[in-house]
């Protein structure tokens, strides 16, 4: 590792482009107009209100600058992710230099007009963000929110052997949790398939209005903290820009010999090293605000947080502040990086790097464009025969793993499994059948063949949700497919990552050069209604209340009552881009109800009346009982064999739903049901009780607008029971099938007094049931053992 | 330190008290009779489905020995935080052990038919969960969602000087991002004010399918991962039970001995030490279901994960597990720890601590009893001059930050503010006057006054929202009060958090001798609609749909309109125990309404009609303008004022909601309304116009059974919108005071064809403000100046 690798006219040159980056992050702050400052700079140029990030800004360029000279010098593929993307002029200019802007928005690329309007409309109404959005070419990670940079960075790396990601990860970032865990993703890289992650810690100082934790401990806890996560870090410290080159040029290229090292070995040997590899990254410790004004209004700026946003505040109505600013962009010496039409000067380009091998036009980074589609055997393979509805039981989720693993081996370096060490308590276990679960770290005896554990292994378990979604999320949006299942309740502990990764697909969705990325699956399993020992922590079905406030051209949920409903929809929903699809099914052995055939024609149309379970024949029933999720269904139906029992000519309608934005209108979702349809299954004017798997209100809000609802009684999870039996949990909330048959039989006009004492004995087999569970433990035979018998009983 | 500190005495009488843990820990697992197997154990005796977590029940009895030792060798208050709360055997064992559980439920403490029914009840409907929830003595914890224990702990120890915490963490739950970033909670303890954390890092080897990280690094990489995060760690290895015990004991009587140390020289020299101490912790490393069965079903048991819950899974069916299951038991030799009535032998207790001092018993896990209320100065001190509503301007926050100074100054020990690198940038930097920013890292000279970096500061700051709400949980479960604010989008970030204090709080308020605690006051803020350049990512007011999800009892939704309600809302929710407080409020300047006696008897209320707004006078107004929120209180106000303009005679209502739980029924929520007194409000028949601020479903959700229902119309964000004016971004979701005035002129039925032409205005000036903003980037004078003029004009 040579000190200085940097020869004068390469550094002259580097330092040149750096300029330019930082030149153009504090134009676009702050200018309207007069962006090469050809003439003396005046108030009314400047806007009227600057908004936007200064503080990570150049140290975001620097490293920008160097990966790209790597980039040049050694032809490969890199990925740049900016932690801190608050600091998107620190990106944005970068681009713009690189031209890859100006090909994607050629009124805002080089020359003069474009330059104006470039600088003009950043952190502006109608134009482009102050984070890495969508629109940011080169960007597949906003920086909005923190926390993520690192697993998105590990996710694009996976199975992208050539490439290279830096993941810029800022101090304050680092502070989060899913940063402070996103480190240990180097026990889950394999150095024969996989890429490479160099992550660059960047020393910043300072958040919005405190030092940060990592510049304030003793460099030696430092270095320690990152040797325990498994790193070798390099330290790049110091202000002055010309040492600062030199350092970063040399720490730079020793990582990238050391990356190459591990790979080249690894790859030689074929196989990932008996002792996981010290991947390098490097500590870059620069002032916050680095080269903005050194103070303002009496304070110190450069170097303290109050260089986080604007430097200074109003140049437009603060003349000193004008004068400060005009000084600050002069010296950058803009006349010496840009041609008077606006373009960068011609050498400050000639050493960069070109075409698809600019960061800005890294095509990972428009994931899209590379997809392979997902290749996806027939799931029917892996069916369960039903011969009759609700006789047979089986764990909802098994024959899924199963597909999962025809999935694998149909796509072996193009699709993953993730899960937070779930995926056997899932009971996706038949995966293993097709491949390890990833794990770079120590292996021991007893783990056995049963620990599944492999330095190849595409099934990804780490216990953190935040972890797992975040390598998901740079997995497809780099231009692969992925399946993560999580626990129902603590999908709550991805809420936002959820919300941002909605954000993100709608945005990009409106961007016309980004190509659509493969779906996010998201199956929710292990449900509030069988926590059996769990209990009240494990109880929360509200993630769905979450996905539906986002925009329905990204939004879909399903709810599949059975084995076979639930492969057929994975299976379309493994098929789709650019949406989440959220499938809520439970894994305990369940009641099968439809054949492999029939379950996808239920699925296909997401809606379906059970003419096996009806009794209104032809005609229109007194009622209609509704149902929703695994676990409703199975009581609605026992509540229909219940009624039939005792009104054996009660015309009842039964009607199941997968597909839960079905029920919305089709105007405020693409599957809301045309109203014709919608009336043809809940009728005009007849009483509808619906029982579903999660908070009521998520129906009412969804069928709200639909004629009849003033009539639909829906019945779901009120935050009741703990630690019990399935059937006394249901009965607890009121969704079991007691509950139900009275609630039809209080809706029929003709039963309301005629069914007094079959309401009566519904109660009493209700309190002997709950007896029962308490006595023993479990449920009684009549209800664990009940299967449906058809409507005239077998 | 003593390798050996152990007696031989000490040892087998410590081991003894361990075995008598260990044994009831596998018997509240399987058995329902039978529990000191006073007769050969037979399958009527099992559980029919034994439910629970051995694999870290047995290291956590262990630890839970070794700090009573010392507890009771010192005579110190001591809290234990186990978290691997699933292991609650390993906690409920040694408190019924202590007693206390016989105390706090008497049918199930010591004696035969006690301990019978203490076993029989665990994990089994109705009876006590399988973690340490709420109703277990000593516990503040409950560990079913993992990644909290040590913030919690650090809540704990806060203000507490005399107090040690012990947190046992979990190797699993060491993999979640919380819990890798709460290791940093060490530069946030003052060693002189604050008591002091041991966490014990429970290398318990595997999850529930897994080896767990930390358990397969190297061993320098572990213990330089703790260095780094500046703990000087203490290992303690084996399985062998004289050994294990010996070296646990030796290294937490050396863990103490340095806390101590720690503790003494800071108190004496009356200061926090210049140099940050190195806090001890234990590093302890012991098989994974320790002293269980070796093997079962021809695989190894002990020492992996097939020990983490049942470690023989059907001895009422399987003849082979039932004669394992009565060998395990029996290797402790019960005959020797329990008398024949079913009671400790006399001798297994005279060790250990009593009274208070047993850890079950720590008056600070049952933190409402020594809870003092809080010191409330007069909040109106702070309050803003109001003469003429809607005329001036504040930051809605900044007052309320000058309240909370107060608070610190009026509670020197017992009220902390929270937030995430953010109390400033949300305006409360008031609270500066009064106190620092806690700080134990390094300072520096470039920090100035300005960073308030303090080691006896109160204000505590990370960017961590978990860290926070954690810290803030435990601060208050131990007795203390407490304020976080928060930016609204992020708030996401710690969803799960609030439900499981939601969940803590409604089953501990079930709990009769759990002393209430105080509220949980969030303040989120930052709000939707002034993201003026964060935009998207910031934009979402969805944690108030989770919120409603959760128990009416604790929770609680605030959105006061302006700074003076704020100031009453927030006194208000300062004073209560048991909930949860969510306030919204922007902290961007915004118009003041009420003055501070006209806001206190508003937000007793909860919501109130306007009559300086409304043009109604004493009868029946044709249409009701109703708002919650700061934002659309001002448009909806300007809507007014642009109705009246050309209609003087229109009878408009105007009605302002803070308490937002005033809507729903009474039946549904305690604040809800009487439905005579909604009705005065919102009328029988009359349209109602409603401006919200978070998504539009939530006020149908609430006022859903409300009469009248059918003729509200509401307006709120739905995802519209990005880096944009505050006018624009109200434009585009359709909250702003011209689509406002369209919705009343379209549902006033004299006024739909009469107000044509003034709609058509109307959407002209919309249009001319949009093109304002996208010229200007920001607001057009007239709104940006708009003043409220009186209903007749000024």
């Amino acid at each position: 590792m040579t000190a200085t690798p940097l020869s004068s006219d390469e550094l002259r040159r580097l330092h040149a482009w750096w300029r330019a980056c930082t030149y153009l992050g504090a134009a676009m702050i702050y200018l309207r107009d007069n962006p090469l400052l050809a003439e003396p700079l005046r108030a009314e140029q400047v806007k009227h209100r600057p908004l936007g990030h200064w503080g990570s800004s150049p140290g975001i360029a620097f490293t920008y600058a160097h990966l790209s000279r790597l980039v040049k010098r050694d032809d490969f593929p890199a990925l740049f992710i900016a932690g801190p993307g608050h600091g998107a002029p620190g990106v944005l200019a970068p681009a713009w230099l690189e031209g890859t802007y100006g090909e994607r928005y050629p009124d805002r690329g080089w020359g003069l007009a474009g330059l104006t309007r470039f600088c003009r409309e950043f952190s502006f109404p109608g134009g482009s963000g102050s984070h890495c959005t969508p629109e940011v070419p080169g960007s597949i990670h906003e920086g909005g929110e923190l926390g993520y940079s690192l697993s998105h960075a590990f996710g694009a790396a996976f199975d992208h052997p050539d490439l290279v990601v830096a993941a810029m990860v800022g101090d304050g970032e680092a502070e989060t949790g899913p940063l402070a865990t996103a480190w240990h993703s180097n026990k889950f890289l394999n150095p024969v398939r996989d890429g490479a992650v160099l992550p660059i810690l960047h020393l910043n100082g300072y958040k919005i209005a405190n030092p940060t934790l990592l510049a304030r401990i003793p460099r030696e806890e430092l270095l320690a903290l990152f040797a325990g996560y498994g790193w070798a870090p390099r330290v790049v410290e110091g202000s002055e820009p010309e040492a600062m080159h030199q350092g970063m040029a040399a720490a730079m290229e020793d990582c990238l010999a050391e990356i190459r090292a591990i790979q080249g070995a690894a790859r030689q040997a074929g196989s990932a090293p008996a002792q996981r590899p010290r991947w390098p990254m490097v500590i870059l410790i620069s002032p916050k605000g680095w080269t903005g004004p050194k103070e303002a209004d009496g304070h110190q700026v450069e170097g303290t947080w109050r260089a986080h946003q604007v430097p200074l505040s109003d140049p437009r109505h603060n003349p000193r502040h004008l004068e400060q600013l005009a000084q600050w962009l002069a010296s950058y010496r803009p006349e010496e990086l840009f041609t008077p039409e606006g373009r960068p000067q011609p050498e400050l380009m000639d050493w960069a790097p070109r075409g698809e091998r600019r960061l800005s036009a890294c095509p990972y980074a428009n994931g899209g464009l590379g997809r392979r589609p997902l290749e996806r055997p027939d799931w029917r393979a892996h069916g369960v025969k039903v011969e009759f509805p609700a006789a047979s039981s089986v764990e909802n989720t098994a024959p899924l793993g199963a597909y999962l693993a025809d999935l694998l081996r149909a796509n072996p370096d193009n699709f993953r499994v993730f899960g937070p060490d779930e995926t056997a308590s899932n009971r996706l276990q038949a995966v293993f059948e097709a491949s390890g679960k990833t794990w770079l770290a120590e292996r021991r005896p007893e783990d056995g063949d049963g620990g599944h554990l492999a330095a190849d292994g595409r099934v990804m378990e780490m216990l953190s949700e935040h972890t797992l979604e975040g390598w998901l999320e740079g997995y497809l949006l780099s231009g692969r497919h992925g399946f993560l299942s999580t626990y129902e309740a603590f999908a709550h502990v991805i809420d936002s990552m959820f919300n941002q990764h909605a954000k993100w697909l709608e945005m990009a969705r409106a961007v016309p050069w980004r190509a659509p990325v493969a779906a996010l699956n998201l199956l929710i399993t292990s449900t509030v209604w069988r926590q059996d020992h769990n209990g009240f922590t494990h109880q929360d079905p509200g993630f769905l209340d979450l996905v539906v406030n986002k925009s329905p051209e990204v939004t879909r949920i399903y709810l599949p009552p059975d084995a076979n409903c639930l492969l057929a929809v994975a299976d379309r929903c493994l098929g789709e881009t650019d949406v989440i699809n959220v499938l809520v099914a439970d894994k305990q052995s369940h009641l099968q109800y439809l054949s492999p055939e029939a379950a996808l024609r239920h699925c296909e149309r997401g809606i379906g009346l059970w003419d096996w379970a009806s009794s209104d024949g032809d005609g229109e029933p007194e009622a209609v009982l509704a149902c929703c999720g695994d676990v409703p269904t199975q009581e609605a139906l026992a509540a229909v064999e219940l009624l039939l029992t005792h009104f054996p000519d009660l015309r009842l309608r039964f009607v199941n739903v997968v597909d839960l934005f079905t029920l919305a209108p089709a105007e405020e979702h693409p599957h809301g049901l045309a109203e014709r349809d919608y009336l043809s299954l809940f009728t005009a004017d007849k009483p509808v009780v619906f029982n579903f798997h999660g908070y009521p209100w998520l129906i009412h809000r969804l069928a709200y607008r639909r004629p009849n609802h003033d009539r639909m009684h829906v019945r779901g999870y009120k935050e009741k029971g703990s630690i019990t039996t399935p059937l006394e949990l249901a009965m607890e909330n009121e969704i079991d099938r007691y509950t139900l048959a009275i609630d039809i039989l209080d809706r029929v006009p003709r039963l309301q007094v005629a069914g007094a004492h079959v309401k009566q004995a519904l109660r009493e087999r209700q309190q002997a049931c709950r007896e029962y569970a308490h006595t023993w433990g479990i449920d009684a035979p009549e209800i664990t053992n009940w299967r449906w018998a058809g409507l005239k009983g077998r």
